[in-house]
């Protein structure tokens, strides 16, 4: 079973894929998507989109976890960061992989045992499990990681993406407000 | 110039395309992309995006206008509306397509003249512009149809979207975490 952990973030993105045979779990690859400062808002979420696209295609994992976010500082940053967030749901949900998403109690639980774990016991515990060289950083890495270790000891039914637009109904209501010279 | 204007929400999207010939606006299209209450999140944000994307390729705008946002009910609220706003400015900026951002003053100001005009100010001079039966309703289609004008009077410069993947750095970590080993 391979799963992608995601930490979205507005500037950086960080990624780990993770295998397991359901004793041990290997790393297969982390990393960063980091945006130019200077591109367009637009542009920074297409380049997160598009960097995770990239990625999971060449991955192709089973399942792709994301920790839930409830809090954020302010408002302008739980903005900043839902946008990002919702451009990498987006890019999972495009390459039909199954999401599954884990509140920070959930994530710190399964890793170290305990809900209330600290950011570095959570690092420790994620160089540990995947026998690492040293803990993984900057910490959008270790987060990336630790939710996708989270998910391999939950193991949370996901259900797999429907196509969208199917999903949707589109309302068009124009032709109630055009004026009479207009209606056919 | 063909403007489309859009007003993201997670449960209800309202969009509304404008035609002017400088002097002369027509309203071309207008409505609403509403999301299964039932469906997972991530397939809700997928059908804003599928939901808008087809509509970009029918209606062929040449600038797509959206609300900038700045305040929410609360942090909650704020994190939803950013993904659905974030999967609204993929389509456009997956199409090609250039956003260009006005906030809620400025739109209100281009539309009514005032930039502390209320809704329903808003509603009626949108019906005026577009010659309408009447002011169009709900409310997220009129917002559309607001900023699409806005834009239309404001005329701001827009970035065409670049090519996301290309602007991204990803900084692929892996290697230098791998235990002994496994390392090549």
């Amino acid at each position: 079973m391979r799963i992608f952990g995601i930490d979205p973030g507005s500037l950086r993105t960080g990624y780990g894929c993770v295998e397991s045979d359901g004793s041990r779990h290997r790393l297969i690859a982390c990393g960063t998507i980091a945006v130019p400062r200077d591109a367009s808002f637009p542009d920074k979420l297409l380049a997160i989109h598009d960097g995770l696209h990239a990625l999971l295609a060449r991955h192709r994992p089973d399942c792709v976890a994301v920790e839930d976010v409830f809090h954020a500082r302010n408002v302008r940053s739980a903005l900043l960061l839902g946008h990002a967030r919702g451009a990498a749901l987006l890019a999972a949900t495009r390459a039909g992989v199954p999401v599954a998403s884990y509140t920070p109690a959930e994530i710190k639980h399964a890793v170290v045992g305990y809900g209330r774990a600290e950011k570095r016991q959570v690092q420790s515990m994620v160089k540990l499990l995947l026998g690492l060289d040293a803990p993984p950083s900057p910490h959008d890495v270790a987060d990336a990681l630790a939710v996708a270790i989270c998910h391999l000891h939950s193991r949370s039914p996901v259900e797999a993406p429907r196509a969208g637009a199917r999903g949707a109904r589109v309302v068009h209501s124009w032709r109630q407000y055009r004026p009479a010279r207009q209606k056919a």
